[in-house]
């Protein structure tokens, strides 16, 4: 038996994460950051020679306005890693996951509300409202014992007047995969509602090992309903980049989103594209690496937190590196910001995932050992007294 | 006396081009492309060598949320250039030009319509509806002697409930700079109605000999109803790089802009950022080659239509490197497919920039002299019979 061709995951030292992550690293010098969404290692060599390949072609202007190859790539991606494939001309090029979001809630949703599961991915909280639309919360209770959708409620708030979920699958913060039956679950309620679906997908790459990712559109009976964001540039660190990709497999929504003017959808650059074909096509050899270090992280988080702050509660993290943290039984105000003044790691604030959520962190594990490690001694230090 | 500091432009083979330029050169090889805003020349080194440097430093991730160095760059930029700068602090990162004009109406603009003189660049077409608002075509007849803004008939919108004016400044195509007499004219009739102005600055660096910029903001008393819109990427070749900035000299317009969420205006890339700030900060030897280099295209071209196309009509381009040519006395019903089928040679169709325009089309002239030559002689095998 030959071993699968792997590329190894390069840990950055502080120095090179202070210039290539400028936004995460932007702290001052005695803050851990394990805040936003971006790991610290080394994009794949790869991916990254595609993208100076295509620097040093000057590639710097507009892209194609669609690019085949990149909806192929996806395609042959999905089938490897998920078992299914969308046709590769149901793909369309976006500027990031969020604007993908956007342009399918503008275009091919009613004028219905939008029900966003909390805790939900921050930098989305507000986006119906900036689509138009209300927003619909649909609360997954801190005791709850394992987080998912609730059914019941997810039907009575499409009764009350919302037309589209967005779903997050799998999830951040909640670090759940959904499954099939999940799944199947959610669209018999849609379905009855008339109402749509946008399954934000960008942490797929990142389902880790014990789950597997199953995308809604993989569903029996979505295709009239749904449309998939997904992106390489999550789990290929590359979000700078800018391209994700929507996934349309009605051709009626496709035939309503290719007539929009084109101010509506045209700011992904080419540089996003060659990233996301390298990272679709080339991958597969760093993808492994990563996905069995992340394993590694998330095994070494839980040691950890049972060692120094066994009060914290943390649901399963089965996919992403984002761990979301319950440290009410600290007793804090404001568990972030505790962290941040005492024990100089920053972690995001639970309360810009759910209202009210103080006594909660996400904690972004996508690091060296070392650091996760100084991480939660840190945070040790910061909440327990 | 030092004679200035210079670098050269260089012009991109036709096999360099192709690479480099996707859209505008991925025609079929017979065709010669004189259309889509690009322009056949090597990116300035300097500027390709910071955005170089980035790279190789790992920068594919998430840009800050402000970058106060660009800024401070594109302030200093404009005073030496317009003799007239903003404060740094009133600068904003968008991720291009149409998505800042986008954010400006959607934010900043009450529900009122959006003039659009016409023809107008034909990308923008369209926008007004996707931020949800009556488009007002304010039309310059064909035959007018000079492309201007008819105040008059402006009065007349503003009262019919048009409510913002999207002003291009340079304009794209007439290759009109506005004087600072004509802005004031145009300022007149805004504040009259208590109505808002949206400049899109791009070509402002494309002022050839002879006119020169005037910001629409440099005029007194617009501050408190105007934005502008402006970029490095339309002069340095770089607008797939995804970052322009938006001016917003009233703070009270600030508070408004910075209180949105974030998905209303995250998606340009820190690589984008990078290629402003070294244009801004240190391009004027490669831009002052440019200018003198499209002024000299700009002469060959009404030399080459003198000769061949004597029945073109073209007024003076006084800014951008796009020409719009009224080719109606040669009687093609779509002048622009005739120059595509039977001159192979690709330009835009007038009808993309004015409804029924087809008698016109606009020519991009950003390339060698050579490849020019050959555009005007194939238009005018296509179009003389
Ligand atoms: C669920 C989810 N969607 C979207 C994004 C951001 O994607 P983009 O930067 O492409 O908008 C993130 C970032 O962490 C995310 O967690
Ligand atoms: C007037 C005008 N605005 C905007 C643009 C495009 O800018 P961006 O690609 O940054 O949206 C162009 C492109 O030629 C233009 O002519």
């Amino acid at each position: 038996m030959v071993a699968p061709e792997r590329r190894p995951v390069v840990d950055l030292t502080e120095e090179q994460a202070r210039r290539a992550l400028p936004l995460k690293w932007g702290v001052p010098d005695d803050v851990l950051p394990a805040w936003v969404a971006e790991m610290d290692y080394a994009v794949d060599p790869v991916v990254m020679g595609a993208v100076h390949d295509a620097l040093a072609a000057g590639i710097t202007g507009y892209p194609l306005e669609r690019d085949p190859a990149l909806g192929e790539a996806y395609a042959g991606w999905a089938g490897r890693h998920f078992g299914w494939a969308p046709e590769p001309e149901t793909v369309r090029e976006v500027v990031d996951v969020t604007a993908g979001v956007r342009v399918a809630l503008d275009v091919l949703s009613g004028p219905g509300g939008v029900v966003f599961p909390t805790p939900g991915y921050n930098a989305q909280h507000g986006l119906a409202g900036v689509t138009g639309r209300a927003e619909h919360l649909l609360e997954v209770p801190a005791d709850a014992e394992r987080a998912e959708i609730d059914l019941d409620r997810l039907d009575r708030v499409f009764a009350e007047g919302a037309g589209t979920l967005l779903l997050t699958q799998p999830h951040n913060p909640w670090g759940r995969a959904f499954t099939r039956a999940e799944l199947e679950g959610i669209r018999d309620v849609v379905v009855r509602h008339g109402a749509r679906v946008v399954s934000d997908e960008i942490h797929a790459p990142l389902v880790l090992p014990g789950a597997e990712h199953v995308s809604y559109l993989a569903i029996e009976g979505t295709h009239d309903h749904a449309v998939a964001v997904v992106a390489a540039s999550k789990a290929f660190n590359t979000a700078g980049l800018r391209c994700a990709q929507l996934v349309v497999p009605s051709a009626a929504d496709r035939a309503r989103l290719d007539a929009q003017p084109m101010s509506r959808n045209d700011s992904w650059s080419p540089l996003g594209v060659v990233a996301a074909r390298a990272a679709y096509d080339l991958g597969d050899p760093w993808l492994a690496s990563l996905v069995e270090r992340l394993d590694q992280q998330r095994a070494l988080l839980a040691t950890l937190l049972a060692e120094h702050l066994p009060d914290v509660r943390m649901r399963p993290v089965e996919a992403t590196y984002l761990a979301w943290l319950d440290a009410s039984a600290y007793g804090h105000d404001d568990a972030a910001a505790v962290a941040l003044e005492r024990g100089r790691v920053m972690v995001s604030s639970g309360a810009s995932y759910a209202p009210g959520a103080t006594g909660h962190v996400r904690l972004n594990f996508a690091t060296s050992p070392e650091r996760l490690t100084e991480v939660v001694e840190r945070l040790a230090r910061a909440w327990v007294q």
